[in-house]
């Protein structure tokens, strides 16, 4: 990016709102990858129109503009491999209107989702997605990535919750899709395609979240198993009959990372755990966890059954639960966190060749997540300084995908491709499949200048554009 | 087509199955519009690569497709306004698979909607899209327009449970989308993309659809009330609090159609009435029901609140409701109706504009439909054969449009655009998002050979393609 480029953009968005100095740049240079890109400059604009304002210089130029939210992203999404523009989004962080009676919110796009959950809840709304990182993280990056969370089960992901948008297109044209109420059919679903699109065919700059009442109580068991076999049969028992808002599950090494967390002690017989959560209104809500406890004591192999009494306790569980990424710390300095998803039947199988990949490797993998959804956060933990880690982390990785594929699964359950799984795609999505998105890709973006580099596999054309 | 196509079509899917004679093309000329079109030919295929031959030949020729499945479509969607080939998929009827620990169907597009309802509770498992037609109806259809019905209130719509599509492109290529667990993020999706798009942009050959628990339980309660404006206010209310699986109303026109249908006589004062469901197990059900009536009975300006004591209350209860429809044809031969949206508190000006128009244009208009969701049928009744009423008719649809747009609507619900909306897009869609829309169509069909003529209002462009 030259001067003058540098100077047509502090004339759109103000000086002050423009950075190109080292430790600026810096800060926008790096996401939950812990990858690290240094951008030419960042802009922060306020509106849409300058957004638009910019993208038309970008296209014009061209160069190449990286939209970023929080930077918490799991896969690159927000990094700017390609050098040129980060446009961070946290000046446009309005909630622009709590609609009570449709239950409707209007947000921008860097709205922290915590933020607009508690917003939601002062008005007895809910916005139920709840990725891990949600005190941090953004709407405008959760749209991006169509982020999910342990609430999906019950709930859905974001991309169920999405209405409608306001997009700032490659080229600067401003467009709005879907709708501000419940239903909406006219023409093609615009919005749906934005959403997992990872940044890359458009700007998001304003979204309509459709949210539903607020539950009034919530319940939280912990079960306890002696295989996780059985654990994810009873898994499809339980979904058969009950309607939980949260069925995560951890395997042995998990437990052990963090069972000096837990409120009482954790036999060592344990394999597997897993933790429930209802919730519904202050009536139903007693009565639906009476009828699942009195399920799991009568369902065989079932170690213990603990039923939080309060929300510290309901708290304390979900401390231990969380303290699993930071603890595998422990276990060596770097991670690799795949988040594959299999039909949920088949995650024993997907363990087992976990577990046996941590034997053949000789490197630590443990699994935990989302059950219920199928949807394994697979962690792969190495030295990366450690060349045989490396290949190995590396190699697990690989046989995982396949195995995954090998089940019927998915490679992403809610972190999208951005640049980690990028090569990978063609394991799941077929030439054809792979050209239709990528002729979509080009007809957004032909100069290809937005987000370049994510989602699809490099080629040769892919490198030379970029 | 001439003799040489007809003999390639015969060559592809079998002389059998490819019809010319006028007896049969009459059967697959109309729809739920009661317009009437005849095709060129009629081809029933029985395969995915019998699609992908027939769709390669009339690429290549060309000549227009038609994709339908029961024809009970409100919008146009599945006639051949420009002649051709309609592709008829009664014979892919087939349910692939019925996963039931996954909770997963995979179907071919001419199952009928009902159908797969059925045999999902052989398994305990529930599709909860239920459009009025789903005794007719197919999931290929439902696919097409985005479906909705009654329980979208709490369950959503049909894209809400479509998971992955195998589909063919307007040049025989064959992809598949999404994928068949509960989560995934790999790519662009495709999958909404394809669904609502009124068979414009592919033909979907192979449905992945996520099931549900089947309810145990359910309760029926009708609801009368003295005025319009306070039903509406209570559907806000209750949707604050509750969460019902049907909630829907039928204004004093609509009522007195049917008035001595209802199991119990309905009091001269009623101006509207509230259709409620609760659903789900057997313990919690009666317990919601109970808050709800409480509510209910202490709620201002309610006259009544019966509860349906058994399933065949419940029944009666829904038969007068679907009554309302034929019932309507008492009042005039032809209907227009009209599925529009609003936000769910802005129904009484939307029922008012509706009242005001009747008595303007001096032809019956009542409306009933999904209150909690804002989507309701505005039916007017006509004589077309009285140009008076038919130019009244049209006037007071383009009225009814102008008051949805200025309340914050959407032209449509759950019917789609089809030939009686395309025109009335504009009023909805800036021709920014129009261009995009259309330059999506250029891209999967430049010859515009698939379902031509349909969703984009008619141009000098469109009419010279077509």
């Amino acid at each position: 990016m030259d001067r003058k480029t540098i100077t047509a953009l502090k004339k759109i968005i103000g000086a002050e709102y423009l950075h190109t100095a080292k430790e600026e740049l810096l800060c926008y240079s790096y996401d939950g990858t812990g990858q690290e890109f240094i951008p030419e400059a960042v802009a922060l604009p306020a509106s849409t129109a300058e957004i638009s304002a910019i993208m038309k210089l970008a296209s014009a130029t061209p160069f190449p503009v990286v939209p970023r939210g929080a930077g918490t992203g799991m896969t690159g999404g927000a990094l700017p491999i390609a050098g040129g523009l980060v446009l961070g989004l946290s000046r446009m962080n309005r909630i622009l209107e709590m609609d009570v009676a449709n239950q409707v919110a209007v947000v921008e796009p860097g709205v922290i989702t915590g933020d607009l959950r508690s917003k939601a809840a002062e008005h007895n709304l809910y916005y139920p997605p709840d990725p891990a990182s949600f005190k941090f993280c953004t709407i405008g990056g959760n749209v991006g990535e169509c982020a999910g969370g342990p609430s999906a089960v019950k709930y859905g992901v974001t991309r169920d919750y999405v209405l409608g948008l306001e997009v700032v297109l490659p080229d600067g044209r401003i467009i709005n899709t879907g709708v501000r109420t419940a239903k909406g059919v006219v023409g093609y679903d615009l919005t749906r395609l934005f959403v997992g699109s990872e940044g890359t065919l458009g700007v998001v700059t304003k979204i309509i979240l459709r949210l539903t009442a607020k539950p009034e109580a919530k319940e939280t068991l912990l079960v306890l198993l002696d295989s996780i076999d059985r654990a994810v049969a009873l898994v499809s028992e339980i979904l058969a009959h009950h309607l939980p808002c949260t069925l995560e599950y951890m395997d042995r090494t998990a437990i052990e990372l963090v069972a000096d967390q837990f409120p009482e002690p954790i036999p060592a017989t344990t394999a597997a755990l897993l933790l429930i959560e209802l919730d519904g209104d202050q009536k139903s809500v007693p009565l639906a966890s009476k009828r699942l406890r009195d399920f799991l004591q009568n369902a065989e192999q079932v170690l213990a059954v603990h039923t939080a009494h309060n929300s510290k306790d309901a708290e304390q569980l979900w401390a231990a639960r969380r303290r699993v990424s930071p603890a595998a710390f422990n276990l060596r300095p770097h991670k690799v966190s795949e988040d594959v998803v299999v039909p949920r039947n088949r995650i024993p199988e997907l363990v087992t060749t976990a577990e046996q990949l941590a034997t053949a490797s000789k490197i630590p993998i443990f699994t935990f997540g989302h059950a219920g959804d199928g949807n394994i956060h697979v962690n792969i933990m190495l030295d990366r300084d450690n060349p045989t880690e490396a290949t190995a982390a590396e190699h697990a990785k690989q046989t995982l995908f396949a195995k995954v594929m090998e089940l019927g699964g998915t490679l992403s359950g809610e972190h999208g491709v951005g640049i980690t799984k990028a090569n990978y795609l063609p394991m799941e999505l077929s030439a054809e499949t792979l050209a239709v998105m990528q002729s979509i890709k080009t007809l957004f973006d032909p100069r290809n200048i937005l987000n370049p580099g994510k989602i699809f596999p490099a080629t040769k054309q892919n490198e030379e554009n970029n």
